[in-house]
């Protein structure tokens, strides 16, 4: 049996992953209830908006009242999404986020150009003016991002050796800014990934840059998140994204890549079952996966909020076992 | 990286599974034409019905009429489920089932007291009684099946130790009869199974009984199933009960434990994903999940059936490519 990590870092996206792709209008104060909600249950970050484009994402039109809304608990990590300088510069001015200047790459050149209408090449150059722009407001940049990691709906198929190239110009375009690349984002962006591709791509990343901490953002397009994250821990990674409720898509709808993260409580219920530490209290953050239900007004593709944790019922069979 | 198997039985359980528990009433023709539909697939094992009390479980009343009304394909192996000598005649009776002696146990003395009112002595003896039954009926008895061998929401854990005693008697049991088990069923009757207690129990079993082929029975209540039977393959197992679309419980019912097994679908998915030999055509099957929806008139948990397979997407992507 493979030697799994001892602690993970759950980071919830759901807010910001949920948020973006939901249909109707949802009250701003109700996207900050449910921020604070998941403030109370021992996360370890939550991304709570992205500074985007409100002509392309209506659901982020109110992300500067959010950022004004929500109230910081001490000891969570707030984060933001932005994909540009005019994203970052609300970021910075919002005054309440955790701030990391992340070098992010595409290993897909076909979506590359299809979403943001640019070359490989036009996208690194995009990236050395992000870096110049976080050191401007001296935001530290230790952290990469390679999107598409694991295969693409339009380019097919990523082979590793792509990946480990990406990882390694993501490295040398920050120490020719002189920073050092201390973490990485591995992102299935199109839930392209199974556990033996997690396996190859995370043991290749590893083995030639064994400093970069790794963070795997899975999507759950295909139903194998939970078991991409397992794939995951068994090669030592002990950060993951997710997202409460399985947010961020609605796959009763029959959208092709629309399912959202991996959900947060499968995730922390598997992993206390594990026993590997998250800081996480589960029943809370199941009781947020019921909010996140009432807020958007559907139902969310969670289990463990419909299955129940196993330790109220483990509590009631000991209870039968002694009476 | 662990040896994986290079072929896994899919043993399809969605037609008995799933009309076990749907609350309305499904015509016997529509029943039938899922099964049909079913055996074009390529699948290895299809479960058709379960002759029980229909006072007890009203979605069966028709079992006997689907077992005359659908068509045996060669290559494909029909069972039935049967809990008792009534229900074990009217599966002899109806001709069209390859039927297997199978020596049954619960590793949940609570849940046998609760399900069955009878202790585990009872339960053996009765064992007993099902063998010398099949004897009569010349129906060969080799197989176990272990019931709630990862947990019970009315004993809670289930030590491993547990399930080897169980198995022993399994064994011992048939020899008294001058049989010989060549395959065992480890079942998570509630969905208590996570990766770290598949491995645990299937490497014990293993360990004292490397002559029997193991299948797993895993029930996706907490959205741990595919990661368990990615637990499995890493451990050998080469054979998975599993449910067309997931059918078999309701997840947005908000039943504790009511959902159904692991997706079939899925299942495969992962399966050919890892380069592991199904015979299963997987547009075919997902084109009879989409049927099942049809069938049962709601949605299903199943979520290739929505994200799509990736062979199509491969297929558009070399097109862009060579475009």
């Amino acid at each position: 049996m493979s030697d799994l990590p001892s602690f993970v870092r759950v980071n919830e996206e759901g807010p910001r992953e949920g948020f973006q792709i939901e249909k109707g209008p949802i009250p701003t104060a109700r996207k900050i209830e449910l921020v604070d909600a998941l403030s109370e249950t021992g996360l370890s970050a939550i991304q709570v908006v992205s500074f985007v484009n409100p002509r392309r994402v209506p659901g982020m039109a109110d992300a500067d009242e959010v950022a004004r809304g929500f109230h910081r608990k001490p000891g969570v990590r707030y984060t933001a999404l932005w994909l540009n300088d005019r994203g970052f510069e609300r970021a910075v001015a919002a005054g309440v986020f955790d701030l990391t200047g992340v070098i992010a790459l595409t290993a897909s050149e076909a979506l590359l150009l299809r979403n943001q209408q640019r070359s490989f090449d036009e996208d690194l150059a995009a990236q050395h003016e992000m870096v110049k722009l976080y050191e401007r407001h001296r935001v530290p940049v230790d952290h990469g991002y390679v999107m598409a990691a694991f295969g693409c709906n339009f380019q097919g198929d990523i082979p590793p050796s792509k990946v480990l190239d990406l990882v390694g110009r993501i490295v040398d375009l920050a120490r020719e800014h002189h920073s050092e690349i201390k973490s990485l984002t591995l992102a299935d962006t199109m839930g392209w990934a199974t556990p033996t591709s997690i396996k190859r791509v995370v043991c290749a990343v590893r083995d030639r840059f064994p400093e970069l901490r790794i963070t795997l953002h899975l999507h759950d397009t295909r139903g194998m998140g939970i078991a991409n994250v397992y794939a995951g821990l068994e090669c030592g990674v002990a950060s993951f994204d997710a997202a409460v409720a399985g947010l961020g898509g609605c796959p009763f709808a029959g959208h092709a890549g629309a399912a959202g993260n991996v959900c947060t409580e499968d995730l922390v219920f598997m992993l206390q079952e594990l026993g590997i530490g998250t800081g996480v209290d589960l029943e809370k953050l199941i009781g947020v996966a019921r909010l996140a239900e009432d807020i958007v007004g559907h139902s969310l593709p969670g289990s463990v909020m419909k299955g129940g944790s196993l330790e109220s019922l483990r509590k009631r069979a000991q209870g039968h076992c002694l009476a």
